[in-house]
């Protein structure tokens, strides 16, 4: 079967560079003869059958854009019982020919179960701020996310050192302690805390409290700079940083980061990274392939079954090792 | 007298340019051929006599930095019985012959009471992110935290826009809808929200709430965006969003910018400001005012009685008639 | 005669922020049940009769974008013999019952002279990263234009402190030295350069080094920066810094920042300015109002006769004095 | 010999991200009880014997700061005759057990240049925006001086925009092509211009010239946006400008980035990177390596001999190839 026709849509929680890979794609399949149909809000817009096609004047300037022109969203219906099979259906009726889907271990899990109804090339291109895709050492998105967080605990440690303060910083992650983790480093974080480096919660609390007591008591920093991950805890950040206000007897404030670290103009290395998986996505259906996400790892386009992709294993060793490496805290 | 030695400090919330005010006074203080002290962590310095000569290297390169070099605290022992009596000894055990107090409504009300002890020359310079001073159009860090605010919520619109979500975004301002009003127009916010437009809070969200739905309904945009001042309404920003979400039907999301707000390189606004109000700060010592804050009122410097800053009128009949003349909501 | 449609557009050098202005035009226009022909590339798309209505869709998410999405330029074909007579002509062509023109002295110049054969409502908003048009204090772009170059200098300050080196950094202005004054003190230039302090160029640079070599031999700063206008000498920045070096022996290098400069994102100030300068503009032709520009005075709007706006008069003694009352060169 | 004192300096080009080398080194060696001497000015200051210990405060909020708080030069004593024997001499006099070098292949040069007269552990570490070192993917400061050419050219891009103007856009990277490729993939660029992919210059020109020609008459893009590395050709990007306006007719401006590329808070990913290998730097003299460069090879920390190090072959296949990929260009 000769390729006419690709879908292209973007699924699940939107990343900055998502545009990037929408326009390295639509440019190499029409530098292919290709046409590219892009589908409306992830896998909604082939429910509705929402789609149009995109020319080269679509993606003009949107590489330095965050958010995605496709839009994109969580699809219910897919879940259901035979939403794949309906799914399916739907492409059919677009008369699109191969599927390229820029998302999550989410939307990749939709991509293979429509392949079971749907025997056409479809190719996955990682695309998440969480960076907790198995494969790849990098999702689009994850690099301009901490350099969101980044700057924003840059501000944050200008007041917090004129007021001699503690602040908890929460960052974004879904499950994942990675974007806590780098931006918790490139901070100069006094702590970093993520899931992936508790054990007990209690007792890692609990040495917690009592290592900002002793680096509160030394006077060893102005200010104290904790970065938590999303759903590290059990506990709020707000009430984290209550807690450790009533232990230590100093001003501590919190700052949950949220939405911010999703949208932005994409950095250099996510416009860069997202290209080059686009490209490498057509490549890929020009070679026959199917089933597969696109990734890099140490610098390398691999090709990872879609089926194999899923969530990264959370007991990190190495970022845990990683992490440990970076702790400067001269009490412990 | 003639003034030999300038004490310098600044107090209560931190506000990006506080440092290119210091830079300016120390400067021109030198010139003059004065010295210059500066007093730590605002009124408490005094207490503590923590306090250092400044020089001409002590205030290179600060300029472009958050926060203040001098630190900054609500200072609990001047508010005490005799604090401001203390303080007057403090000043003299120290021999400062001026003071100038960069601060906001409460350090001028701190220093005023002072000055009742100690009839020496203090100046007073607005610096709080809130602009809530009476006497001048600006305060030092004002535009600094506006435009902080507009980086974060263009990059929440690119995500609004992605999945088409209403977002409720709270900014600072304390009890003063001014941070919220600036960002608010420059972000094209649907809606601003701040306490001197609500007259009573159950209708105004009644409107609210219609309006959103009459705009949803109409898919006049992309995505919908609330900016509120913090202290205008009674709910929390995040069940405001529950509401509306239960109201309307469409998916909304809060976010909380918080204090990034109060941190970062200030803006050239602020810079230049802070530097003309540091240096006519010392002008006015030299032609021997006392108990005035310098402001700028429509472009000019003036010179408002201490006593009579205090807080802007939030009951801002120009600040209401400005949100009107920005509503571009099309439901009304 | 009751206006039905509103021809709008962007003339001359791009200021980011003319977007904004757009929008607020647009908006407020479809509020008031006109439609808006937007006229592409300046006065180019009256002669070639390129226009298209703007809808609400439109401007959707243009506040944020520097450029102007109408394009501009700088028209030869008006200011040929009869070509204003032809505009006009064109415009009736086009049904347009009043103008809106965003731009600078010469756009304005041009509107004059069309409004001479067509005798409809133009208004002109201040459009120019310059600042330099008579009437209005501030025009659109131009504190994100100091903004774009106090962010620039501020990185060369850091490698010139590195290495303790003399940085001449060439900023844009046309005859005018406001982005040289404004950014020149908000990065605390050792020395601000600009046509309207100079009497006698010679004289003014054999001062110049030997206030530098005064400064260098004192140590006095870790490095030297001096801010300088386009045009203000007749010697490039690159000449100049090869003098500084020959004549002080420290290493001198030069930087033109040129027209990164005119782009990027608007500040929140352009962006609440070029707001409120649209809704103005309409204002005005509500309330029959023709033939004047819509400026800022003392925060105040005002209308000023299109044919008085011209260039600001460069022998500016504000500035001068402005200038002045900011040097901090211990050396004079 | 056992390791006490720890001499640490930054030598050639300043690169963002330096500090964040400093601070760790100094962190670390604090931890294992060692003293760090920071020498100021590069090689200079073993010459000057300006030299002072670092303590944790002088590395308290440094990570976050362009430049470097130990100065850096190009040292020409160095470079004379017996500059290597009399170094070694300093080094002794100041009591140093092991130096750590950070910057470029000049500073590696003079160091194995000193390890023959001090045989003492020397250990490198690469800081140069360049990324022109052998033995690493990445250099400190590399990704930063991106981010800034990118955020530059994303403005440029606006106005190119507006106007539909060509660009030729120089950027950094000495004589490699680095910055040149991934600046320009990020922005989209419709062409990258660098030394590694002209074989004869007249021909290449040629091909350009006719190249932009295609473009310019299939209007395929509003803006044409050339990126072009310094000493990539013979001719300055201003005659380049100038040539391919009188070759195809369009409006053609030039901008020379030039030395803003050098400074600004180094992005994640430099502050990362740094933090990293200043911890690695450390780890190897503890485990008694000497005359190493720390690099980073597919994620991984790898020794290099410092007399390997030298400069990246620039007739780089790899980077060829990479570019070729990234062509979009449709005329060919």
């Amino acid at each position: 079967m000769s390729i006419k026709r690709i879908g292209l849509l973007t699924s699940g929680g939107d990343a900055p560079g998502m545009n990037a890979a929408i326009r390295a794609i639509t440019l190499k399949c029409i530098n292919a003869g290709w046409d590219v149909i892009g589908i409306e809000a992830g896998y909604n817009g082939l429910f509705s059958l929402s789609s149009r096609p995109l020319t080269h004047q679509d993606v003009d300037n949107i590489i330095q854009r965050g958010g995605t022109i496709l839009k994109t969203a969580r699809c219910q219906t897919l879940k259901e019982d035979n939403g794949s099979e309906l799914a399916a259906q739907q492409l059919d009726k677009l008369a699109i020919d191969a599927l390229i889907v820029i998302g999550g271990d989410g939307s990749f899990r939709g991509a293979t179960q429509i392949n079971k109804f749907w025997p056409k090339p479809i190719i996955g291109i990682p695309g998440t701020i969480d960076n907790d895709i198995n494969g790849t050492d990098q999702t689009i998105g994850f690099w301009t996310a901490i350099e969101t967080a980044l700057s924003c605990i840059d501000k944050i440690r200008d007041t917090a050192d004129a007021f001699e303060r503690i602040f908890v910083v929460e960052v974004m992650g879904r499950d994942c302690g990675f974007i806590a983790m780098e931006s918790g480093i490139a901070c100069a974080a006094e702590q970093i805390i993520c899931k992936e480096i508790i054990e007990n919660e209690s007792d890692f609390l609990s040495k917690l409290y009592s290592s900002i007591q002793h680096a509160v008591t030394w006077q060893q920093t102005q200010s104290y700079v904790i970065v938590v991950a999303e759903n590290a805890l059990s506990i709020s950040a707000q009430t984290l940083a209550q807690n450790i206000q009533s232990n230590t007897g100093v001003d501590t404030k919190s700052a949950i980061l949220g939405y911010v670290q999703r949208g932005g103009a994409p950095v250099a290395m996510d416009r860069v990274l997202a290209t080059q998986l686009g490209i490498a996505a057509v490549d890929a259906l020009v070679q026959g392939k199917s089933g597969v996400m696109i990734g890099t790892l140490n610098n390398t386009l691999v090709e990872i079954p879609l089926a194999d992709t899923g969530l990264k294993n959370t007991a990190n060793q190495a970022l845990i090792k990683r992490l440990k490496q970076f702790n400067f805290d001269l009490t412990d």
